[in-house]
């Protein structure tokens, strides 16, 4: 054990490195990527070495930024450093490499170790690889799910949790600000939380801050559910379920991967931690080989992934029920934050922007009023779609919004798009055979999406619409001329919605 | 593509990082994580995005000490810098996750980004997980082993070359010493590169440079087999299939893993690129249960490793014998560099410090010499005993020590070693049982080696010495008086030697 002084290193790196001089490693006989425990009276963490000669001195210890907003280390102060081994869980991540079954206590000190910052990022991909190459059984994916929940924040909202879920991959799906009035006006709890998008045009909580804030504390969540009975704030600031940000920045993200035992315990484990009693899951689904952009392929694939997510849900205590949607094509007409609040606005003014919009809002919010014996079965969506007609669902809409510190008078009408407009029309008569999520993602995020809340596209035409040549099939929306005329070349060049009868193939030889 | 002026970092991180002020990586749409490609005529390498607000300002480009020592960029000079996707290889490496079978360009791939610093460590340790969870096929690992060795310096000794190659893991393993110079004194040429330690008392780069200097470019090392048939060369200098460095250091070590694919390429590609035509493989073997710290932990399991090492070889035009050795205990009696020097002096000088030593070294140069067709079957290692009774292999290792800069009149005795010394000795009479190697290996890294030559330990008692209660069973060795005396603890604690008819267990009302 040495006493070292914290020198702050202003860099985001997202990993657990920690630096010393290397007069400082040769003598004590540290080599790089030695694992060394940092402690400051009751805060401690672990650490990577990494050396120079100038950037810490003899006697410092450089710890990176993002380390040092997790861990409360009085900066430039003394820690005590001691050379540690691996810690246990280390070994319990290579039972499961050779296919071992972890017990319960070998998985929550997995856990709590990636929480804990004990664990690298290799060791990290480890454990995320052996699950999915080796797997976790049911009961290990319960005891993962319950780590990942505990090791956060628990939230306790003292009655029935009514929530919702989608798994996806859809753009456009906006449905939560359309479920959550129309099931708290049904008298329902439900206080959800929800993401921003990561790779997405607009995750829930970035549709939503258009309308209102959306970051709170827990004791001011407890208080807005308990005002208004639905929420639609953001999960990020509640420290849900820490380990899973950890396992998806350092490892999933970098690897293009979520098997499939994490991604059930990712999204239970939130539930969980916020005390979720009934859920509603929508699994939107691919239905034709050439559709791209949701993560579940086939309707087979749904059901099969349907059953195993009730099956963990029972396990630990929270009754789900599956909706499997078509995911082939963006939910409604629009996307992007902007556009959509102003789409789910007006669809709550009764305007009827979207039928595929209403219809799957209706249809959902209907599984969770019958789960909750409001409706008898088969009669939750009438119910659902009667709140939405009647304007109660508007009014909770705007109760929702004022309790967040929104404009409840803002009408869609006044929800500001993009300043810069670009057109996409069909080159020919015939009809839309195709909207290909992918292409839509790409020509919102090259736009400005999620970041400029005004950019995105609005669809003029969906699969199945009759177009003549020269109709319009989508606009284009952004505040950067720029990026807007960037995200039109890519809207010219590849087709994002494809008209049957349109030219397949040119072949010339002039090159 | 935008230019930035390169701003060195002075950190050895270990990672392909560049660092760009958060109002750029803003600017410009870039998030952490996010993969730049940084071009400056012809030197280019891709990094990922980590983002400071104060250590590189805008317009620069933070480059980590380590990336900056392996691609010649001119420092505070101009870089393009573009953002890229993630390289072909990576859906390659996608691909083997998914158990397909990765042809050679695919491989060749792979391995071409590992060395061009394209993959991150995540990627590298989801290529290395792949072969461990998923494996390679004889076809696969043959393409892998070629791949590492052409990415890398070839090295044409003009003539049929022989070498030797222990799988390793059993300390005191000095056999190289003896073999090189038998063999050469045979007329064969054996320009062998070895190793330095990583985690082990002494690689037979760090023993030899006790006698002299082990780091020579190929154009030297060629002018030495040239001059005197055998040198023993540390091969790290040598830029020998460079990808398998970057495995090890950037991901095996990280998991304490080493694939057997993996294992036999990094072995035979580096073969390949110094020309090996004949190889003997020294395979040290477990034969009890209770043994510990060798690879091989059964006869059975080595049998069928060298199947696989001898086809492998057959794949890429090696000539390979496999000899399966007992590895249950030390080699010889010496354990760390300069120790282990002294008893292959003494060997060499006929004063027969252990017989097992001479066994062992004579077996395999035999081997080696039956292949070249020098003796008839069954007969090489006789002619190995004669080569180092007659004192010519004594001869040879001084031409080997002039020839690479030592003093060639050195004996066994002026060898230095530790000052300081402290001894283990035996509690009772009996038999030994056990000399148990992870526990000498403790001892000798806690005493300083490898990096204190002079440190280590000898062994006066090994397996069915019979010993009586006050005998000397090791002696350690240090020239710190501060690590010998933490070496000794561990040696008076953990039982490194067992004795059988020593007390086993004693319980007591005192605690």
């Amino acid at each position: 054990m040495t006493e070292f002084i914290i020198k702050p290193i202003d860099i985001t790196s997202g990993k657990n490195e920690v630096i010393l001089n290397e007069d400082d490693a040769t003598k004590m006989g540290f080599k790089n990527g030695d694992r060394l425990k940092i402690r400051q009276s009751e805060v401690s963490t672990v650490g990577m070495v990494e050396t120079t000669k100038t950037v810490v001195n003899e006697g410092e210890i450089g710890i990176y930024k993002d380390i040092l907003e997790k861990f409360a280390f009085e900066l430039r102060a003394g820690v005590e450093v001691t050379a540690v081994g691996r810690p246990d869980s280390f070994y319990f991540i290579k039972e499961k490499m050779k296919s071992e079954k972890l017990s319960k206590d070998k998985i929550y000190s997995i856990v709590a170790d990636a929480v804990a910052g004990n664990l690298s990022n290799l060791e990290l991909a480890a454990f995320i690889l052996a699950e999915e190459f080796v797997g976790l059984d049911m009961e290990e994916i319960g005891h993962l799910t319950k780590a990942m929940a505990e090791t956060g924040q628990m939230i306790d909202f003292e009655e029935t949790v009514f929530d919702k879920h989608s798994i996806g991959g859809v753009p456009g799906n906006k449905v939560t600000l359309l479920i959550v009035p129309i099931v708290a006006s049904a008298g329902l709890l439900i206080p959800k939380t929800s993401s921003r998008a990561i790779t997405s045009p607009a995750g829930t909580a970035d549709t939503f801050e258009v309308l209102a804030d959306v970051k709170f504390n827990i004791d001011e969540l407890k208080e807005l559910a308990k005002k208004v009975r639905g929420t639609i704030a953001w999960g990020g600031s509640l420290n849900l379920a820490p380990s899973d940000d950890i396992f998806i920045h350092r490892v999933e993200h970098g690897l293009g991967i979520d098997p499939l035992p994490q991604m059930m315990a990712s999204i239970y484990s939130k539930k969980l931690a916020t005390g979720v009693d009934f859920l509603v899951l929508d699994i939107p689904t691919l239905t034709r080989y050439y559709e791209r952009g949701a993560k579940v392929r086939s309707v087979e694939e749904a059901r099969t992934l349907a059953r195993q997510f009730v099956e963990l849900s029972d396990r630990i205590g929270i009754k789900t029920e599956a909706a499997i949607t078509y995911g082939g094509q963006p939910v409604g007409h629009a996307i992007g934050p902007a556009l959509e609040a102003r789409e789910a606005l007006q669809a709550l003014e009764g305007l009827r922007p979207s039928a595929s919009l209403i219809e799957k809002s209706c249809a959902l919010a209907g599984v969770l009023i019958e789960m909750s014996g409001k409706a008898t079965k088969g009669q939750g969506k009438q119910l659902a779609e009667e709140i939405l007609n009647s304007g109660k669902a508007l009014s909770k809409m705007k109760e929702i919004i004022e309790a967040q510190g929104g404009n409840p008078t803002i009408e869609s009408q006044d929800v500001a798009i993009g300043n810069y407009k670009a057109e996409l029309r069909s080159s020919s008569d015939g009809y839309i055979v195709r909207v290909d999520n992918k292409q839509i993602v790409k020509i919102c995020n090259t736009a400005g999406t999620p970041r400029d809340k005004g950019a995105g596209i609005l669809l003029h035409a969906k699969v199945g619409y009759k177009v003549k040549a020269g109709d319009l099939l989508l606009s284009i929306f952004s505040n950067s001329e720029s990026r807007l005329s960037k995200a039109h070349a890519i809207a010219l060049k590849n087709n994002p919605i494809v008209c049957e009868g349109m030219l397949i193939e040119r072949i010339s030889d002039l090159t």
